[in-house]
């Protein structure tokens, strides 16, 4: 079929509540391998953004792996079997000893389902911190502690058994990098909420946060907040939930998982898995403690999962974990990671539009502003510099409750090379762009009213075609437009 | 590794609350053909139970489709591609002409859970219909509309947003074969409850039922209920939502969909899709009218599930589709089917355990009583069955409320030796079973009372061999045992 036919098929038969990349011109896939994609057309793209394709698209072996087990068995785990105990057994010896007992699911999101109903059953509480900005998944239970799905305020408000603490951003948030202590600062926020949760009778089963906040704007939490907000959230008798969906499986490169980068002396009470377990097989894990896991199992009810955990699905886990290690992509996401914000750490200093570099391994974020001090979000700009990217055959994404974080969380075996290709082709995108709008080293005008001075190109999306341009007015520090919510893409 | 130590990492490492089939002596598979499978002596088993491997455990089409594509393209549905478009065109062919917008998903449980949010978002509304023993899935919001699965009628009453309605079971239920009209008696009780609903000014957001209810007890519903319920629901501003997760792809044999047995003018708003659809692979689907789609895409949220749709698991949808069509397995369900149902019919004459047999193609029950007139639960003897047919190597469950009804659900491939040679075993159990508890078509006593005449095997998951034996000691019509709750298995 040609694109379009393909395009009308879509528009006929997909729920369109599923957002196309590139929507006014979207690409159409037909392969991919490590860090490339390539169209129907043979045109080879570098993939910046796709951290489930985790050791790289259609790795061989485990492309193998999955092809072998499919042929030999797929059944559920009524069954003994020994790729489900290997597997659960190696995923353990990645973590501190007392997280050792495992749950197997479909997706990220049935396992921080299955983390609340773990949380709820142990402590025996009702009540959610979750961070602003937050996203844990589309099943209903987190939607409800995902600020960043919800369009107004008010929609997380309104649930009173959910509470929403300040994101420990250091650049943005509250408390920032001039702070003398911003991990205590973010920390007793948390005691704050529990303080007022207590004084209304509510009690707290849990707090959840990814281990690095990735569709909030790629945020990296100062060391030492989890290790307070755990003390907070045991004294009230809840649990710390580390959310490693997004960001886990050695991404940040020194560590096997984020929460790690934290510290020896934290160690979660439940850690959730999903995107790059499978390298895009739908698969994902909850992992525990035996006390956590005897008491749901003292409920009474059972916990089954029709295809969580079966052999196909293992064999491939397995042959994740083995390419991680035989090709050492943590040593590399440590190099290339360090190569790339080496680069953009060089282009902040020529472009003034690059507000913040923040990264560890290869999870790295690049805050755009309008104004340095303002910290006026530089959205369109943003967009701008996607579409552009696209059009050298790169494909990057923008997030945060701003769409002005460039976020790169590439395949794993990501080079130096497409490090270079990439923040070469960012530097004369922002110089054009800067150009454009007379923003200069020494020029520093603020731009924040200054939208229609050059036509940006739409969002990566494409909706702004019908809504005209978006030049975001917001402030650096308002709640952010309630029009841009649904022009965001989750990747 | 020997099956000690598989268990004993499996003990260590994962969660208990999956509970393992014949946990006292489990089975170790290591592959699968077709409608058998073996253990690692070699050994083979039949399986009357797996739905999940549909068109036959391992079906080489499957699989081919399946590695090809894995060695292609596995990535998400942000870029187009053609397997997506024609997986979801070929699947709605299936479907009456108004079910034409998918969303893909994982499982059968994020299908549920994204239907209720359609339905949410559709109606404006809040409150969901449930039957009694309806099992939905295992996130949490389909845990509250999961009557199975809670210990305590109080755990469903306290949910003011949950309604619970009568299972349209015609042979244990509030109206049965004798009733001039269990149709609209049935659907009159949901009437009733919406009206009760309104009374509290609350309102109906859905109705959800399985098409038959499956670990609710293999419950067939009379025809025409489905219609009658729907004109009250829709009256009401809800929506009808068919789960087809267990019983969809056509299993009944003379439908692709089991809600289309109960007429051509039914039509739900909401098809949910899970188990047989990838024949193993974890994968799912929701279908909804346009109208549903645009009113949950006019919320602005957008909807995005990170595997759902990907090419690997519609590569592996479509192949499923082929094989149903191209093996005629749904004629193969009618002839079996058939079969099947007849030597069972022939078999209630001669056992008085015996009490109900029901099924369309293969989907097929077989309720075991104590007494056919106070139709008192044979849960013990229902064991019992499973267990000695274990011996045999035919793998049988046994569900519903009282865990006396022996669900068959086998792969499509099922053959007319294979219902012969397990309803051959069938007959010898039950023949030694009554014999054991002097229970024959001249001696109708009842046993009901006499539960330690015979030392009965354990429950298939061995939880007995601690309690000692279960003869169930509740009526008819009584409210099901709580002890009970946590030794049954969904399959």
């Amino acid at each position: 079929m040609d694109k379009n036919q393909t395009l009308n098929l879509r528009r006929k038969h997909i729920g369109p509540s599923c957002k196309i990349f590139f929507s006014h011109d979207p690409i159409k896939i037909v392969r991919a391998k490590g860090q490339y994609m390539y169209d129907e057309k043979g045109q080879r793209y570098l993939d910046c953004i796709n951290n489930v394709a985790h050791v790289g698209h259609c790795h061989p072996d485990v492309v193998k792996a999955g092809a072998e087990q499919m042929e030999q068995l797929n059944t559920n785990s009524r069954f003994l079997h020994d790729n489900l105990v290997l597997f659960a057994q190696k995923l353990q010896a990645t973590l501190p000893e007392r997280l050792s007992v495992c749950y197997f699911v479909n997706s990220g999101s049935e396992a921080n389902d299955l983390a609340l109903r773990l949380a709820w059953q142990y402590t025996n509480n009702r009540d959610v911190i979750t961070l602003e900005n937050a996203y844990h998944g589309h099943v209903s239970s987190l939607i409800d502690i995902s600020p960043y799905k919800l369009q107004h305020q008010s929609d997380v408000e309104h649930n009173p058994s959910v509470h929403v603490a300040p994101s420990p951003d250091v650049y943005r948030g509250k408390y920032r990098a001039d702070h003398a202590d911003p991990a205590t600062a973010y920390a007793d926020e948390v005691k704050d909420i529990i303080d007022k949760a207590h004084s209304k009778r509510r009690k707290i089963a849990a707090f959840i946060a990814e281990s690095l906040q990735s569709c909030g704007g790629q945020v990296i939490p100062p060391a030492g907040y989890f290790q307070q907000v755990a003390k907070h959230v045991r004294k009230a008798g809840g649990v710390f939930i580390a959310d490693e969906v997004q960001v886990g499986f050695g991404r940040v490169g020194s560590h096997f998982w984020a929460f790690q980068l934290q510290g020896d002396d934290f160690v979660p009470d439940i850690v959730t898995m999903g995107k790059p377990i499978g390298n895009g097989h739908p698969m994902s894990c909850v992992v525990t403690t035996k006390e956590v896991a005897e008491a749901f199992m003292s409920s009474g009810m059972e916990y089954f999962n029709t295809f969580g955990g079966n052999p196909v699905s293992c064999a491939i886990g397995l042959a994740v974990l083995d390419v991680i290690e035989k090709e050492d992509l943590r040593g590399n996401a440590v190099r290339v990671g360090r190569h790339l914000t080496h680069l953009l750490e060089k282009q902040k200093e020529k472009h003034l539009l690059i507000g913040d570099i923040r990264g560890v391994g290869l999870f790295v974020g690049v805050e755009l502003v309008r104004d340095r001090t303002k910290l006026t979000p530089a959205t369109a700009e943003a967009q701008e510099v996607i579409y552009r990217l696209k059009e050298e055959h790169i494909l990057l994404s923008a997030d945060g409750p701003h769409r002005n974080v460039l976020k790169f969380k590439p395949p794993m075996c990501f080079s130096v090379e497409d490090a270079d290709l990439v923040v070469e082709k960012i530097d004369l995108i922002l110089t054009e762009l800067e150009k454009a709008l007379g923003l200069t080293l020494k020029n520093t005008l603020d731009i924040a009213n200054e939208g229609n001075k050059r036509k940006l190109q739409a969002d990566e999306n494409g909706n702004q075609c019908e809504n005209g341009l978006v030049h975001s007015t917001e402030g650096g520090h308002g709640a952010p437009s309630h029009s841009k919510r649904n022009k965001r893409l989750q990747t």
